[in-house]
């Protein structure tokens, strides 16, 4: 394996408290289910959640980080800005982020998309097909052509987002729309990847081909050990003669 | 010609008033010289500035402005947020932007791109030469393969914007330094291009080829008449049998 | 309106000879049905279909066109190399082309993109629906945010593409598939538009809203009079002084 | 490290042997040159040259090779149709392809690129910088901002390639031009790096700065080993009912 990634799973954690669906579903908390499969996978994997002191991410927890997946849904008004703040300055520096399913509307997204990030749903109990567009993407390494879920929530188009800078899965859903699934982005120096699928009354965190995914993603969106560009007052490299 | 814009050219407006270098350049503020061609070309061109009422952007102006250009430096931070949000939200409506030069800071681009803008700069009459890269594109329309301008304002890679959807012009600096200056992005319905020149020192505004760089973009970033695309819960165009 | 533009359209025109189905449906050839509604925009519209001498592209029809579209499928292999080679060549100058449906695999269009431009197929009469993913894109301009057709022909990824640079349309297929149905790429100084409907049998190309997205592809792929990059030997701009 | 590759470094292998100047820099070839880094770096390396039977190309070489550099200069209308086909098929199943400066206008990156691929040049000694402009992706790591390189060859734009889907460094020339200097592409499954420094007089790739964007590179292009798409006709994965 290549070095273990330090990966921090940020999850809401209020449906399964409230929602016996979901509790049922997700007994330990949709972040354990995300974090097991990568701790599985070798990596150094923590956790943290809405409702602990400063949401699970002071105390050099984001400095410690180099991927943070991020699910939330119902309480993303809740997360204060001081940590999006953070967060928001970690990823131009380099970390990974993987906005997952409903984390479209949440504030760190919608901040590095610069757009409304929204988009049509419908929760129907539907199939839906994610299709690689991408197959020569690292993403979706070991992968088939397709992934199939049944039941899950739709999304449709348009959403709302910033052309991805790689398209690697399209949905197709059942009641006839389709959604831009698997979706790359760069900020600053670091790399952010947008994954549809997870309603959360849904077991779909724990079919093995969406595992793989995100662990792919994972190994994608981590930092690159590049030199921080020097910015701002800069000194000539040339001699600048007159310009007549 | 098409069917003439609307267009607002918003000027900061400062710097020609205390700076009696620029007042020599732009006597009539940086917003008339570059409303100036836009209005000889049949354009209907108002102007806004900063320290007008709403900086001029009130009362309607912004819902009957197609494109809206923006020069702003110094003084980017007294721009009110709650006008910022209704040029935010007029641009995700279809509105075109054409944010020039120091406008890379201002916090309508920083919103929009979703990252600090930041870049390297110097002030020392240096040459820039701007190439075309992309020479089918409309926004290089009637050019050379180069705009050579003596003396410009550096400005450097690493640019912090995410990759341009298109790129149509890269800076070479005589002291060094390469710049991508030319920059397409969409968000949501809206088109913004950004575009390097224009420090208020020089009268790179009223170099022709500028002016027609300018003009191409204000084509370019035109609304495009579609309809709003709907989101939010919606129902199934197809029936949506069990899911076994 | 604009300048009207001078357009040609190409056509293979064998189906309609030999198919009595595909006879009823388009009695004066795929040619003629693309053709009326582009003349009655206002453009200047000729056809050319492969059993004419030098399949109707001699004689400087190629260099007196501004935009070329292309609908051929069971006889690709019979367009000659020598006229592949010359609308290529006028494609990089800047001359406009829009493949249709199973252009998908013409020599020009394989030619182009430098993939095997393969599918999946199915000709099972079912319902596609196109999703606009671009709104504010001027392909799309005056259409809903979705174009129902009944029956269609399936085309299903992947699509052996280059990512477009401007993907617009995305297809979902009753039958379970999703497609990048319109795409958008700059070759040389020309631009390039794939549409993916158009099976000969069914009556797709006499859809008002097929018609216009050919009809916006037509102008957004229209020739931008720019001067021909130089390229080979340069000499420099700037004094070049020794490299210690 | 991670899983050692198979990499097959062609050289053209002309100029050395007929250039006092260029032996004297390369004595062993410009490809024992690139090879020796990536030998060091742990991988599995092999050479391959164009004099060589099937230019060392046949014999299960290709389908034993997971990355492939590419370069060639004066001869390349001798490199034989038969073998860039079979190296055109491999990348589109998965090779990587890194094409080295001259490589730009090769046989199979022309091909790949479905462009003239043509752009300026002059051999005159001068100061080359290659800036970053995407500090962070995997091919920069372990950089500096930029690269300086003196003397080197200049190649100035337009450069006519399809828009690179990563542009990731911009090289600055001191007689006046710029120049996209590392630019990824995906064709089918593969993944393919032009990298343009590399002039035969000039010991560029004795550099270690180069050595390692090359490095970096490979391991960016490397196969990722997914499922081949399926493709040509389909049946339905859902039930098709009358398309009312």
């Amino acid at each position: 394996m290549t070095k273990p990634l330090r990966i921090t799973v940020w999850n809401e954690f209020r449906h399964e408290r409230s929602n016996a669906a979901v509790d049922r579903i997700y007994p330990d908390g949709i972040h354990q289910a995300l974090a097991a499969p990568l701790r599985e996978a070798g990596h150094a994997v923590r956790t943290a959640t809405l409702d602990e002191p400063e949401h699970g991410l002071g105390g050099g927890v984001l400095e410690a980080t180099d991927v943070l997946l991020w699910w939330g849904h119902q309480a993303h008004a809740e997360v204060r800005d001081e940590v999006v703040d953070r967060v928001y300055a970690r990823v131009l520096q380099g970390m990974g982020l993987i906005a997952l399913h409903s984390a479209h509307f949440s504030k760190i997204f919608k901040r590095l998309m610069g757009t409304s990030c929204d988009l049509k749903w419908r929760v129907a109990d539907e199939r839906e097909r994610l299709w690689v567009v991408a197959p020569g993407h690292p993403i979706v390494a070991g992968l088939p052509e397709r992934i199939d879920l049944a039941p899950e929530e739709m999304y449709g188009e348009h959403f709302d987002i910033p052309a991805p800078e790689e398209l690697v899965l399209v949905s197709w859903f059942q009641g006839g729309e389709v959604f831009r699934s698997g979706c790359c982005f760069c900020r600053g120096s670091g790399r952010i990847f947008y994954f549809r699928p997870g309603h959360e009354t849904y077991p779909t965190y724990h079919q093995p081909l969406i595992q793989r995914v995100i662990l792919n993603a994972a190994l994608w969106a981590a930092p690159v050990a590049t030199a921080a560009p020097r910015r701002g007052r800069s000194d000539a490299l040339e001699p600048i003669s007159e310009t007549a």
